[in-house]
Formats: structure tokens, C-alpha cells, sequence
């Protein structure tokens, strides 16, 4: 068999929509639970284009389609989307739904997947189109599936429990604290539908997307602690079975919509934020009472209790001492010349594999020689891959998935031989003292994530520079490694989260950095998790714990641009990572760890 | 005649009320124009309950009344005002519209008067209401006004044209500003109600308000460039005629109602920030399309041109000069007891108006001795006044209107004999290295007040204490000593502004502050100018140039606790305070002066 072209692809898709009555159709990256990372069934527009980025849509028109891609990939989308059959949109400049009322006709039918779209961008898009006559249509089942031959079944892999020792508390606890607020707001039941939060209400885990250890799932859960999980029998083991108990009824996935059709008359809690479109529909068609509220789990969640928080100490002293061994074996290697992105990211995975307990790398890594490393989201594959070139600087971003917690860090190093350009260790030394500043700040409790960013930038702004990107994200407990609510960014930024109050136990990843297009990129990165500050005050106080400790490159860094105050902070941090890697480590791989931690 | 008890005014409110077939009321602090002062004849909160504070408001029912006051005044309103007859109310942990859902029966008719309150406030009650089956009722002219015998009269004062060489643009080229973006827009005209937007449009000033040089009046501008004013013809001077010219028809203020009913068919943009319900109410009854759109002249006020900046140095030197000798008799008097925070108040006015060209203060002087200085916004007045105690901290908060500028400065200083507590010392100086981080900074164009508090705070923090206000307001060109839009303060707070991205030429304050209760309070506060950042950047830069010359008391700095950087900020600000100061004082002054500026 053929392997069937982009244009045919088009051209089928199109040919569906004129069978259905529509004018055109949009193509988002997304699964029905608003995943930041979706199975293979889910990649809909990456087998409809050939787009594979992380972000971005696609609108198909009966006589033109569009790509929507922001700044990030503006390059990667001319290498991989056919320019004939797409125009190239840049996103925030336009939108597809500002897109579809610019160019379709008046009295226009465009279909949308409403499990696939969020209630809002749905609501929006029919209010604009609504003005130029367009009408937003739901389909009936994604015509891309219709036409996709072989498209990957969802994953069936089993789902399993997770260990309550390292969880801290039981899934019973849990549903109490979601049971006991649904009293409180006077709700009946709750959707959850994003799959994190699913996961950590049951305290279960899977396989069924890449970084994140999550399984296909929704809950209903009601108000007198009971829940209903939809999943695919084939997942449920009977170990499964036992650990969720009485309390949790486990139904067929496809039940789903029936079951939200079933609750006529019930007051219901979703959340806009994380469930998609389908959801209210279906509630709202079956009589339901939908209130919009946040997901009773995510502030939970992302409050780490003592387990977690030990949990996570364990992954990171287990993770750095992977790390370590693999920036003295490239110390070593990558100035000869001849290791590329790709060897290295394989040769970082393999040490963290070597404890025998990774069950997962935390997101792609970022394996990012030369001016790769200017783009803070680069992603290498076999067409990007490079020669890691002598005389360099190197950054990795990376990360790893333990069943005690999940890890996050980046290095910047310089590959020798010879010695960095002033420019580069001034910049450096800038991107350091901004993570030293925000490393040892306190404040009182109720401080937003947006009233801190500042202080990672502040540096690096009185030499005329910054960085486009957030400075933290939280971080979930063997979960996404990307975590709401709590975001340290720029007050009113796009981004939801830099308006949430920083909350002791929260882990969060402070991570400033500098990119200069073309010639290189600087991010140091470590995680913190947020804990009583250590001082007398008037009121509460809050501070960072560091919970990384990977030796950071001194070739970069101009001690003279240091306070005394941020060298101390080199020394003790560095002082800890020798203790706690020192007895991991050997030989070699030690002796090395003992250079990288004298004293600055 | 005898003084009418409070008790006879709340009777003749309620009689009137009755009379009106109204269950009750609602009295803000407020005028017609929704000004932060307001003239006499609008003080009708003042009258009824004798509240003499700048924020609060009451709710009179049938059988029971309330006041609500925030934290500042929690003491205060506890003297002025009668707790037989209201009950006091803290907000934000309630409202008047709160209380008044709680507490009032249903199908109770609430009175409010639109002419004092905002459309967002009126609308929020009524549906808060609604709920409760309670009404919200406009009346037809302010009940108080019915009762308030010998209520004076709006200030007929004459309103004066303001000199286009400090204003720095002609008033045509202002309107044709605001007729370019109704154009635009496709509006055909603006309400603009704010007096200092008024008064900065028609470069007109007045002396109807405290401390604030504006003319009670309206402006309606259009597309074309020309305009209505309405004002009382007894304040139209024929030079303020001419000034006007042919593009200003100038109009009675009684006939701004009838005018605003005439504007049936036509698209009028109305501030919701800075217009009285009422005026929405006028235009809808009357048929003409109101569009809500922040008020046109707002920015281009706060965005100082060369002739404003230049204008507010000059203010700024003189102004010095005053304060300077001010505090050098301060330093002199205050030691030997027996002066008193009003007379220190008169003192330094009598100082600032030896220059023979101070047109007003530019707010109610903060004269604050000991514990008094801990309360950020204390007034002195007959009652609450004290002798500034020998060995104690003195604050004093204070500013002048010029025709050149308008002032506003804060120095806190040390009233020997004797030390200050090492605490004062310690707390003083995280106070001041928070300021100096502030003037110090630079940061990209678009940058918010909100994303820079922080850095006024960070010292502060890291003691674990902090203020509880803004760090930074914006002020006028000799106008109010408030204005917007900007604002450097934690960001999502309470007032409006934090959002506001700073641009080159706006003027804020920068006044970090410590407040222990009971005991003392300390606030450093230079004015700044928002400047391109002399440096090399990639992409625009701004930073800030201080504008307020005055030496900063150095008995209460701990020079250890300062940075290389802090102290070189020290030296050169005091260089520069010399060399702008010591042309106009001479003897004793000048001698004090120089001691003052010796490097630290």
C-alpha cells in the first residue's frame, strides 16, 4: 500500500466535510482531557500535516487551510508542512477563530471537534463567528478519524496503583476532601477529566502518554466520597480492581457520555480550565445543573505532603548522581568532536536508566548544542540532530519519571577545549544571579508567583537583557512535569498561574536564562519547593528549599560579578551536592564531583 | 440656631426617606465627578455622621444604619462617629451592598443617588440585590441635600487658563488627540467627567477642590475637535474666554444633563472608571449608544512631555530648598520638645510659600510623630495632635501644587538627642536599599508596576517585614497628586494600575515604607521619571530619573548593611542634591545642607 500524501490527506478530509454539509473544520493538538501531551491516536493534526510540534492548529476551508503556529516553530513549520497546501499564520498575531471569520463566507457551517476544544475557545468562537453569520457546528465523531485508516488504537495498557507510601495519603482520603467540598458548595458531583488529577485522586498510574505517567481515564466523583471511573476494561488488572475498593464503581470508558447524560437534575462541577467542550454539552443536553468551578484536585495536588516531598528528595539525590555521570563522560567526550544532540540525550537516558528504576524520561530532552540552544523549546529529532561542536556551549534540559517523584533540570556547560567568550560568562554570571536572587528570597505568605518573576530577571535586565520565556512551573509527584496552578512568570502574562498565591509544599522550577539567536542559548534550572521561611518575622513567611543539587559550571561563571552573598550561595549549594552524590559516585565520576564542588 | 446633633440629622434622613417612600440610603464619599477630594457642598457623608476620614461611606435603613471603613480608619471612626447610631462596618470583609443584602427586607427600596456612584458599583448591587428581591432606586436629587440647612455652596471660584508653555501643548493639538482616536473608533464623541482630565484637556485649572488646581466642570469633545463645556458661568472669566477660543462652546453646568439627553442616535464613549452612573443613565434614557472606553485623555496626561518634565524639575529644586529648611529647623526645634505635629505642618507650608509662587499643597500634610507615623495615612488635625517627643522618628509625607508642578515627598527623620534603636536603624535601611533597588533598575519597555514591587520589598522580606501599601503612584503636571494610570504595587491588588505597562515620561512615586504599630513608621519617597535606560539593550530599555532632591537622614542608616552599589547610589544622589540645592539656600542652611550631602 501507498503511503498516502499530505495533499490526499487534504483533499479526503475536505471530501468528508462536503459529505457532512460542512464548510470547513478545525484541527487542534488535543485529546478529550486537555492534555499537554497526547497519545498517538490523539495526533490528529501531526497526521493531517505533518506539523510535529507541541503547539498549534490547523483550519481547513473548502478552498484554502491554514497552519497556527507561534514564534517557536515558525521555522520548523515551513520545514515540515507543505507551503501549497497551508498558509502560514502566526499565533497570537491572528487565531484560527479571528482566521475563520476574516476568510469564510457568510452563512459558512464550520464543524469542530467538541472534545477536543475547551467550553471557552467553543463559546468565543460561536460569539465572533456569530457576527459574520458563520455558524460553529459540533460533529458527530472527528471526520480526521472517519478517513484515518490507521490510526493507532488508544492505548490499553494497564493501569496500576499507586504505592500510598510514597503518595502520602489514601485515594479515600482524597475523595473525602473532594466529597466534603461538594457538600460545602452544595454541588452533588464533580467531573474530573483531566487526567492527572484522575490520577492522583485514585492515587493509579499508567503508560498511555509519553512523559506522563497517566492512563485514559475520567471520574465522576459524588458527594458522599463514592466514584465512578470510566476506563477500558482491558486496563483494569485485578490489583487495580482491589486497590480502588468498594467506593470507586469502575465502568466501561465509552459509558462516559451516557453516564454525564444520566445526571439530570444533579448539580455538577466542571472546570472550564481543564475539561473540554463535549463535557457541558452533554451535561447540559441531560438536564444537568453544570457549574463552573476549579477542579477540586489541583490545589491538593499541587500542595506536596511530607511523603511527596521526601519522595521527591530521593528521585532528585538519584536523578543528579545520573546527571553528574553523564556531564563528566561528556566533559570528556563531546571536545574530541563527534557526539551529536541525539548520542547525548541517548547516553543522559541510559544513566538514569542504570538505577533500574526510571519508568519514564519527565518530557523529551532538550539536547541543545550551538545556536540550538537559543530556542528554549527546541526539540531534537533525526532531521535537527547536530555534532555538538568543540569550543561550545552545550545546554541539556531533561528530565526523569521515578514512582517517588519527577525530576527537572537543566545545565548549561561549556564543551572545550579553549574558554568561553566574555560575552558568554557575563551573561551566565547574570542568568546565575537571578536564580541565587529568587533561590534565597523570602516572603510572606499570599505572594503571587507574578510578584517574584521579577527578581529572577533583575540582573540580566541591568545588562539590557531577558528571557522570553516563564521563570517556574510547577511540578507534579510522578505526574506532569508541568503542574498548575502556581507559575512564577510575568504578572498578566498569557499563561494562567502567576496570580496564584505560593504555597508551602508547592515545587515549583526556577529557571531563568539567556538566548542570543543564532550563537548560543543559557538556562540554569533547578527545582524548589516552598517552605516556611526560616527567619523571625511579622506574619508568615515563606522561602525555597532547593531540591536540585547537580554541580553548575564554573568556566561560565565571573566570580567578581558575584556578591558575598551569592558566592556563599555557590559554596553551601555546591557543599550539598557533594553530600548527598558523593556516596552515589565513584572513581572517576567522584573525583570529578569533587572539582565541580570546591569552593568558588 | 443651635448645632444639630447627628442624631437629629440621621431622624431628618430617615423622615426624608419616608417621605420618598424609601427604605433606605446610601452615602459615599463622592462628587459628580468621582474625585479622590472633594469640595465642601459635596462632604455629605462628613455632615451626616461627622466622619472626617478620606474613605468610607454609611447605609441608613429604617431601624439601623452602618459606616464602613477600611483598616486605616478602624480608630478614627470609632471617635468621630456615634456607635448608637451606626454600627461599624470594616470592609473589604463586607460592603455597603453586602450588608444592605444581608440585612434589608425583602422588597426593600434602596435609595442611591448615580450622581456619586460608578455604573460598575450601581450595577453589581442591583443584580447582588436582585437576588435578595431587594431594589435599587436612582432618587431624584440627593435626599441629604433635602435636609442639609446650611449646606455650602459649590466654589463659583474663577477657573483660569494654564500656561501653554508649562502645559507644553496647545489645548486644540490635545483635542485633536482625542477627535483623531474617536474618529478612529467611530465615535462621535466623549464624555470626559474627570476634573483633572477636564483641566488638562482645555489647559484650564481652578481652586474648587483641596489641593487639586481643577474647575468643577464637564467636557463633551468630538470627532471634529471641538467641545462643550459645562461650567458655572460665574467662574468664566473673559481671559479664560479667550483662551478657550471659537472650537469650546462654553455652556451653564446645569445644562450638562439636558445635553447629554440630547445626544440621541449618536456614539458616545463614556469611562466606566471615571463617570458617575448617572451619566450612563442621561445618555442611554436619551437614545444615544454609549460605548464603555477608558477615558482618552487618561495616558496621554501621565505621558509627561519635555515642557511638563522640565517644569517639574524646577518644582522639584524649589521645593527642595523649602523641605531642606524645614528639616534643618526641624533638626534644631524638635530636640527641645514643645513642637507639635501641627505646627511642624504650618511651619513647612510657610516654608514652601517664601518662594511666593505656591499655589497649594498638593494634600493634607502627613505631620507624624512617634506611634502616629506608624499609620501610613494619619492626619493630623486639632484633635489628634501630639508634641513631636524629643529622641523619637518623625515622618513627615507632604507636597506642593506649583504651576509648574506638582510635589510629593516623604523623608523620616531622627529627633535627637540621642540614637535611634538599632531595629529603627536596621528597619530604615532595608526601607532605603529598597528604594535605591527601585531607582536603580532598569527593565524592558512594556514592563508593569506590578512586575517591579517586588523589588522595592525584597530587603524588607528578607528581615520579614514588609508595608502594607503601594509602592508607587502616579502624579499630575500641576494636578492631582494621584493619577493613573499607572501604579507600582503588588500586582492584582486592590486599586487599579499594577497592569499598566510604564512608559517613558510618566511620573511616579517610589516610597517604600516599615510601620510598627504603636511605635514608629518610616517611609522614603522620591518622585521618578520614567527614561529611556542608558544603556545598551537588546530591544528598548526604560529605567527611572529621580526628581526629589531633599537629603535622606543618615542617622538612621547602618552603612554595613549597604552594597557597594547602594552606597555609590547614596553619594551620587546627595552630590546631586547639593549641587540643585545649595544655589538657593545660604548661612546656616546651606551649612546644614553640605553636612548633610558629605559622602556616606
Amino acid at each position: 500500500m501507498l503511503m498516502q500524501t499530505y495533499e490526499a490527506r487534504l483533499d479526503g478530509l475536505r471530501k468528508e466535510l462536503a459529505r457532512r454539509g460542512l464548510d470547513g473544520f478545525v484541527v487542534p493538538i488535543s485529546d478529550e482531557h486537555m492534555s499537554e501531551y497526547v497519545g498517538s491516536y490523539a495526533q490528529r493534526l501531526k497526521w493531517l500535516t505533518g506539523f510535529g510540534g507541541s503547539a498549534g492548529s490547523a483550519v481547513v476551508l473548502k478552498d484554502h487551510a491554514a497552519m497556527f503556529t507561534d514564534g517557536r516553530y515558525t521555522v520548523q513549520v515551513r520545514e515540515q508542512v507543505d507551503g501549497k497546501l497551508y498558509d502560514y499564520e502566526d499565533v497570537p498575531a491572528t487565531s484560527p477563530a479571528q482566521w475563520i471569520a476574516a476568510q469564510a463566507p457568510n452563512g459558512a457551517r464550520i464543524g469542530y471537534d467538541a472534545w477536543l476544544h475547551g467550553i471557552d475557545w467553543s463559546e468565543t468562537a460561536q460569539a465572533l463567528f456569530a457576527k459574520k453569520g458563520i455558524e460553529l457546528v459540533p460533529v458527530d465523531g472527528n471526520p480526521i478519524d472517519a478517513i484515518w485508516d490507521d490510526r493507532p488504537q488508544a492505548s490499553l495498557a494497564p493501569a496500576t496503583p499507586h504505592d500510598e507510601a510514597l503518595a502520602g495519603r489514601s485515594s479515600a482520603d482524597k475523595r473525602a476532601e473532594v466529597a466534603d467540598w461538594l457538600k460545602r458548595e452544595g454541588y452533588d458531583a464533580a467531573v474530573i477529566s483531566a487526567l492527572d488529577s484522575v490520577a492522583w485522586l485514585l492515587n493509579m498510574r499508567g503508560t498511555d502518554v509519553d512523559s506522563t505517567p497517566v492512563a485514559l481515564s475520567y471520574v465522576v466523583a459524588r458527594a458522599d466520597g463514592t466514584a465512578d471511573l470510566f476506563i477500558a476494561p482491558e486496563k483494569v488488572t485485578p490489583e487495580l480492581s482491589q486497590h480502588l475498593g468498594n467506593a470507586v464503581t469502575v465502568r466501561p470508558r465509552d459509558e462516559f457520555v451516557t453516564a454525564l447524560a444520566g445526571l439530570a437534575g444533579k448539580s455538577v462541577a466542571v472546570d472550564p480550565k481543564h475539561a473540554v467542550a463535549g463535557i457541558f454539552h452533554t451535561l447540559e443536553a441531560g438536564g444537568a445543573k453544570v457549574v463552573r468551578e476549579g477542579d477540586p484536585t489541583v490545589l491538593p495536588k499541587a500542595i506536596k505532603n511530607a511523603a511527596e516531598q521526601q519522595g521527591h528528595r530521593d528521585a532528585q539525590a538519584r536523578d543528579g548522581a545520573a546527571v553528574v555521570r553523564f556531564l563528566r563522560w561528556l566533559s570528556i567526550e563531546a571536545p574530541k568532536g563527534g557526539i551529536d544532540e541525539l548520542a547525548a540525550a541517548a547516553k543522559l537516558r541510559a544513566f538514569r536508566e542504570e538505577c533500574g528504576i526510571l519508568r519514564d524520561v519527565s518530557f523529551d530532552t532538550i539536547s541543545a548544542a550551538a545556536g540550538h540552544a537559543a530556542l528554549p523549546h527546541y526539540k531534537v529529532d533525526e532531521d535537527s540532530n547536530i555534532p555538538i561542536p568543540p569550543s561550545s556551549i552545550y545546554l541539556v534540559d531533561s528530565g526523569g519519571q521515578y514512582a517517588d517523584g519527577t525530576t527537572d533540570i537543566t545545565r548549561t556547560v561549556w564543551v572545550g577545549p579553549g574558554k568561553p567568550s566574555a560575552e558568554m560568562v557575563e551573561r551566565n554570571t547574570r542568568v546565575l544571579k537571578g536564580h541565587i536572587q529568587l533561590a534565597m528570597q523570602y516572603f510572606p505568605d499570599g505572594t503571587s508567583g507574578g510578584a517574584l518573576d521579577a527578581l529572577a530577571r533583575m540582573h540580566l535586565w541591568q545588562g539590557g537583557v531577558d528571557y522570553g520565556h516563564g521563570t517556574g512551573h510547577g511540578v507534579g509527584s510522578y505526574l506532569s512535569v508541568h503542574e498548575g496552578p502556581q507559575r512564577i512568570s510575568k504578572p498578566g502574562g498569557a499563561f494562567p498561574g502567576s496570580e496564584t498565591p505560593l504555597r508551602a509544599g508547592m515545587i515549583l522550577s526556577n529557571e531563568p536564562g539567556y538566548y542570543k539567536a543564532g550563537e548560543y542559548g543559557i538556562r540554569i534550572e533547578n527545582l524548589v519547593l516552598v517552605v516556611p521561611a526560616p527567619i523571625e518575622s511579622e506574619g508568615d513567611y515563606l522561602g525555597f528549599e532547593t531540591l536540585t543539587f547537580v554541580p553548575l559550571d564554573r568556566t561560565l561563571v565571573e566570580p567578581s560579578m558575584l556578591s558575598d552573598q551569592e558566592t556563599g550561595w555557590w559554596n553551601r549549594y555546591h557543599e550539598q551536592v557533594r553530600a548527598i552524590l558523593a556516596p552515589q559516585l565513584e572513581g572517576a565520576d567522584l573525583a570529578w564531583l569533587e572539582d565541580q564542588c570546591a569552593p568558588l
